[in-house]
């Protein structure tokens, strides 16, 4: 009999998460319309920027010697001030952010690395996160894997309630764990999955909250600004960082993976300087530095102005997207009963809610005509809650117009909504009632 | 008075590493000669060829929108073929590997984030490693970051002693921890820092002692091949992977970043079937896959054959460079009592040994000349060994002959010898006597 291998707690806790399910359901049935998957929108992405730009990085041999080289596991600081710049931009800020430290900003793969990194550096088990609820479901993996205790804070179509996180935070302090809060979580801008952005008026609120709560030990708030460049009708609002002055208290999380392109894999932070040292140390252990030459491509752009072109080109094309997917479900789902959706001013998702009968998750029979009957796929709703959270709401989904066509999406949204229709002819009989 | 900032013990464990230190002095020192950076040879890093190979990929625009896109966790298949194929051209196996199933592969952002997502995979506080003495000081840290104890195995010019590995997991069997036992670490070819390769005897022998203490729980063996393209003289081994016939035991860890260029910051490891979802799960959290491009960069070079070509002009760069840093040596330490060095077959790095009481370390009078004075830096032999072993070596060095050219090599080593026969004509009086 072979040995068992035995695996360390953070592996075994980082096991069976939802998405390699998914993945694995989308591997398994090829034939269906993803409107699952988060990928980008293929058609606009920078094959010819980025070609012009490598061949200009590496024009002159030393130049592009130096490129090819080990970058940093910050990354070099000429990049982070260009980084800084774009970041200055983004916050309308005509002093270019010059009082910015650059060491406070660390280059990352993706924003995914700065969110499990941040989480690597804060969280023991029994530690506590305070999430928006719905929230992006791959970051209550991280959170599952580091054993963090995950409470969901109210939101509504203005975000996180400031006021539900005030009685969350009240309540933790009651019980006597407030040492034990690390982070709250928020996707500020269009959020995945709800599509919902935190208001104006919220934001410095947020901010406040939190830090009146870092008594005994400072708690972080992680503003995840994934989708904040993909925005349509709406305004450009300053992140929550941006009232943070003192910038000890809100880590801001950006990425160009949704902007330009996830396959140069680029993102980066902005870190309270006292988290620092301990994120650039487990980056020395887990890569010491993402890929050298990659940074430089974006660092380019954003200099040539690229970038800013490029991205109104994006913003166009998932607009357009996004309106097809809205005008889509406002045909098909007319006239079926309790349906409810959100109106999304930017980012990839629009978030459904079905009557209180229909359940969305892998086990319900919607999942499975969806899968394999009609051919489309979504994400269950009550992934983007904590799993161990018994009120969690059982009847939503998120729907991606990223990367589908506008033929796609319509198709996928004509056979959902035949699915739909499906279950609650046959479920009529033997009624489930979700909570809301 | 700010509420202070409280890190995870993973943070905490993960701070103060040497590594900081050294690359703090270096950036403080600008004016010194490095011979302490593992940075590579910037003048044979393919710029060309990765001009030419990025155009290629991003010739046609649909082909290039997909380079542009996500890939996946484990990098994709097509491309894990490509590597596949590769390896099979190491191990010199006409059979291209094809019995090797494609999931047992995974492509990570260089070899460290492999290293990494093992020891995550594996290691609680408390768990064991077996290491050589001496071996890579990064990963000493990782260890350290994962709470691992680690045992030091003597080593030879051989490589690490079966003898001695055998009788480490004999003494641990003996204090009823095997179970705790989860790894041991080898660096296979022109080890980083000593230069030695496992003998061609000894790598069945070390797998089959792996095999045979794998008893209550598997204790499976990290093979760092990092090195293993850049050999002078030397003959290609097979791996010690290739003779785990049941490829349940040994990890097999192989980078680009030596070999091509750490810019781009590809690598691959192969792993044990049992282990994959594990390290894909850890992965998913940290960046659901590394730059996708990147990946289609190294996998064109492999296909069109300019990697093997690009390979040959590498290893004579740094073979004249080893050469030149040898002879320097010869010249420069001739008829200085005590000191001794290994003649390494391939690698980027010269092991040197100073009589008994002339310790190396960050405090010691040495380091403080080379710094300060002579203006040139090295990598204390110190760190090579596990922190808490008391009897560790203190008067030993590693030289890298990978960056500078031969001129600063020459330069570096006159140095060098000048600060150590400084310390010894100083400290004649007061001697310090350094464990052998």
């Amino acid at each position: 009999m072979s040995p068992v291998l035995r695996f360390s707690q953070q592996a075994r806790r980082s096991a069976d998460q939802a998405i390699g399910y998914l993945m694995q359901q989308a591997v398994e049935n090829v034939s269906c319309i993803s409107l699952a998957a988060g990928l980008v929108d293929e058609q606009s992405l920078p094959v010819e920027t980025t070609r012009v730009t490598v061949a200009d990085i590496l024009q002159e041999l030393s130049a592009g010697q130096r490129v090819l080289q080990y970058g940093t596991t910050q990354g070099p600081e000429p990049l982070r001030r260009v980084f800084r710049s774009y970041l200055a931009s983004l916050e309308q800020r005509d002093d270019e952010l010059r009082d910015l430290p650059l060491s406070q900003i660390v280059l990352t793969t993706g924003s995914q690395q700065l969110l499990s990194l941040v989480t690597q550096a804060l969280f023991d088990p029994g530690d506590i996160c305070l999430v928006a609820a719905p929230t992006y479901f791959v970051y209550l993996g991280v959170l599952q894997s580091a054993g963090a205790r995950i409470i969901p804070i109210q939101t509504d179509e203005d975000g996180m309630c400031p006021s539900a996180l005030e009685a969350a935070l009240g309540e933790i302090e009651d019980r006597g764990e407030l040492e034990r809060v690390r982070l709250v979580y928020v996707v500020s801008d269009f959020e995945n999955p709800s599509g919902i952005s935190v208001s104006a008026e919220r934001r410095p609120k947020l901010v406040e909250i939190v830090k009146q709560y870092s008594r005994d030990s400072r708690i972080l708030l992680l503003e995840d600004a994934a989708y904040r460049e993909l925005r349509f009708e709406a305004e450009l609002l300053p992140s929550l960082w941006s009232f943070d002055e003192a910038r000890d208290t809100v880590i801001l999380s950006q990425t160009f993976s949704k902007s330009f392109s996830p396959g140069i894999r680029v993102g980066f932070g902005v870190l309270p300087q006292q988290l620092v040292k301990a994120v650039s140390d487990l980056k020395g252990n887990e890569d010491f530095g993402s890929a050298h030459l990659n940074q430089h491509i974006v660092a380019r752009v954003l200099k040539t102005g690229q970038y800013a072109t490029h991205v109104n080109s994006v913003r166009a094309a998932y607009q357009s997207k996004r309106d097809a997917m809205l005008a889509a479900i406002d045909r098909e789902f007319v006239g079926i009963p309790g349906v409810s959706w959100v109106r999304p001013k930017g980012g990839m998702y629009v978030w459904m809610k079905l009557p209180a009968h229909i359940p969305t998750g892998f086990d319900s029979e919607l999942f499975r005509i969806t899968t394999h009957v009609e051919k489309v796929m979504y994400v269950p709703g009550e992934l983007s809650y904590p799993a161990d959270w018994l009120a969690r709401p059982r009847c939503e989904m998120r729907l991606s117009f990223g990367l589908q066509s506008p033929e796609g999406i319509r198709e996928g949204i004509a056979r959902l909504s035949r699915a739909v229709k499906a279950v609650m002819n046959t479920d009529a009989a033997e009624v489930r009632v979700c909570p809301s």
